[in-house]
């Protein structure tokens, strides 16, 4: 039998999400339909009809503003801009299906873990065990500032706050409440019996939550976790907690490369290395043929702003491309960073000329994700060579133009994976977790560290 | 025309909110619906069916433990706890409804106002405009130490910190984006006018906010502003912020003393009187005839947890009440803390012999709000005649039993409502606001604080 392909949908919401400038595409409906309930359950639909796993959600808590040292390209071009909160809209998707995931982007920087904790199982209730959370730790100053928080820490305290800050989730999704502890028993008007639910008395360098947990355990009790870090520190942060790694990789070399390691990252923490979902997200654009997906290609690039995507990129790498003249080859410039990015580029595409104009061209149309282009056998081709050549499990589909993009890809594409035995025709679990590890699977496997976040009362 | 009774419905995502015990009647359905989506949707349903304005969703965040020093009875007796969080099962009934408001309680203690200024507008943006914010302060010593607060600010300072939050999202809310600022003008690339999105930079005692606000302006900028604060100061704050002052209120006399002192008050702060709407609470219980509403209350006390409602009390007056013995009369005691209750539930029943067991009698069905019981017309009556005696706009309505309670008073006194023509027979209007405050007035009037609220860019 052939590995399925398993699909995530991913989106924010805000406006076109990462190809600056498709908001005037007239198949682009995001401009309004961020905002509107009913675009969102649409989506939703949409996506369990393509038996997509979950839709997962982007979020930012500021504005993008090195280029040019301003925000104003970012208002302008509606880089993540305006932005409203994920978690909010998706208890009306859950409500229109039945077995669609959610994976929220929640910061660890901004949120308390008491209420991040009540929020996920407030969410898994209401989804029927259906949540993921993708874990951030955040990164913009600017986001910092309207948090209050003076300084930015260093990007390592970031990870070592953040491994505390799940230690305290853990305690409270885990090990506050036992599995009978809702007893519910009307003959002895005990609802929930006091002596199983129980304090997590968490004391730490960051943190100290007493507890209990407000919520009674959800099907999943701890949302599905989503990690999405690519450095050293955070490679080791997603080993150690990540059950689903989203990445974005230029090739396919590249996906094959970041893959192993992370596998091989994750064995180290003492996991199975399968217990880990690998995603690289991909923009695909689709049509009947090949040749009339390329033309819908070069229809996008008319709508393109590229300084968008600039200013999105200058903002993720910290380094202001508006002050590298747009025509003067990467490889002609010293700066060291300028250097690192041209290198990624180069994977990208080794023959082209590699400028400031080159590099917003490529990237406001799918931002750094590989563009799969062409019919949907093509696409599906492209798909299964990467499943094949590579240890992923699936992508993360984030198609230049929403939601149309989602609808094409379901509509297209997906009948093409199905045939081929790597969609099935419909799901087969119920919660995410399952849809991701299998029937009867809502749980943490035993070898995740979140088993060895004990409270007092456990290690007594 | 008789003033219209404006209807919100009262309740939390926790189980048998007020009325402790009833999770064991088998007409109510809350100790499993409270965490099921398909339960609020029909709430949501049900309540548009009978043109109730809003859905009120309290909130908590820890335990009830001041009763006997412990937790335990609040955790036997889901004394708001388990409870999940209210913001996030919203878009779900704003999906399958088009008229009924939804206010959210949401604490200035534990969120950051960025945060709640971009939460709120999300949900206004998702229910176009029918969103409302319940400000609280919180108490809870608990909740303190969960959010790692770790002293107790006093109550005034509370107060004071509230005031400058507010101070924020206002600025936020109303003055960060001008209402022309997203042009989504296609044919010179600019979907938002960076001049016209601007930076609040909020610099105060307790809070640096530079922003500008991550959201674009929803149908109501800032929401309706709910409050419920009844001490000196909180009277103050109500009548300086709220639109909507929700009231615990004994009796009528009681009822008509406090809208008179905050009608007094909005004065005062140079608002318009009738720009704040006033609600008492009131548990209804109703049936076909008064006999047969009586039965009903009998029953109910048959399920009733007086020990839970002791334990909800002692955590709301910071008294143990396990420390005077249950059958002492209350004025017999000496504490001027259970001299002050007292001359609360004198007002309910001068005739009564107070006790503490008497008082968790009474509370453990509507803990301390009045219950008018009867047929459809004596519940009516009772209604219309507190509308007549005092200067009160409608009621937080909050059946014992949930959610057959809401359902029983939409088919049972509602229509008796419409006949007396108090109730409209469909909705008139689109956004909460407007359906307080009449057609057109979706924005805060120009006499409220908000408009003071000014950002430097708005000063120069």
């Amino acid at each position: 039998m052939k590995k399925q392909i398993h699909l995530n949908a991913f989106t924010q919401c805000s406006i076109c999400h990462h190809s600056k400038g498709q908001w005037k595409n007239p198949r682009d409906s995001s401009s309004l339909g961020y905002k509107d309930v009913n675009y969102w359950v649409d989506l939703a639909r949409t996506l369990e009809r393509g038996n997509f796993d979950a839709l997962f959600l982007a979020d930012v808590h500021g504005t993008y503003n090195v280029y040019k040292g301003s925000r104003d390209a970012a208002v302008r071009h509606t880089v993540q801009f305006p932005s409203n909160d994920p978690s909010l809209v998706i208890s009306a998707m859950a409500y229109a299906t039945k077995f669609l995931g959610f994976a929220c982007t929640y910061s660890t920087s901004y949120f308390a873990p008491y209420q991040t904790a009540k929020n996920f199982s407030t969410l898994d209730h209401l989804t029927k065990g259906r949540i993921a959370w993708n874990v951030v730790t955040s990164y913009l100053p600017d986001a910092n500032a309207n948090f209050g928080i003076g300084e930015q820490m260093s990007h390592d305290e970031r990870y070592e706050r953040a491994e505390e800050y799940l230690d305290v989730v853990y305690k409270l999704w885990e090990h506050s409440w036992e599995e009978d502890a809702a007893v519910r028993d009307i003959d002895n008007d005990v609802h929930n019996d006091p002596a199983k639910v129980h304090e997590i008395n968490h004391e730490g360098t960051w943190f100290n939550v007493p507890g209990p947990h407000m919520c009674e355990p959800s099907l999943q009790r701890t949302p599905v976790l989503f990690q999405a870090g690519q450095s050293g520190r955070g490679v080791e942060f997603a080993a150690r907690h990540a059950e689903a790694v989203f990445a974005l990789m230029a090739d396919l070399n590249h996906c094959r490369d970041s893959a192993k390691k992370v596998r091989a990252a994750v064995e180290k923490q003492g996991r199975a290395s399968e217990h880990v979902k690998i995603f690289p997200g991909i923009t695909p654009i689709v049509a009947a043929s090949d040749e009339q997906a390329n033309d819908k290609f070069e229809q996008m690039k008319e709508y393109s702003s590229p300084e968008g995507a600039l200013a999105l990129f200058s903002g993720w790498v910290g380094i202001d491309l508006s002050t590298v003249t747009s025509d003067m080859l990467l490889s002609d410039t010293k700066t060291e960073a300028i250097q690192g990015l041209l290198s990624y580029f180069e994977i990208v595409d080794p023959n082209r000329k590699w400028t400031v104009e080159a590099m917003g061209e490529q990237i406001s149309i799918g931002s750094v994700m590989p563009k799969f282009i062409g019919s949907p056998s093509t696409i599906a081709d492209q798909m299964e060579h990467w499943m094949e050549e590579s240890d992923i499990d699936g992508f993360n589909i984030a198609p230049a133009v929403q939601s149309s993009g989602f609808e094409e890809f379901v509509d297209l594409v997906v009948p093409e994976l199905r045939r081929r035995g790597r969609v099935p025709e419909t799901y087969q679990t119920a919660t995410l977790r399952e849809h991701y590890f299998g029937a009867g699977q809502s749980r943490l496997p035993s070898d995740h560290v979140a088993h060895r976040a004990l409270p007092r009362w456990k290690l007594t």
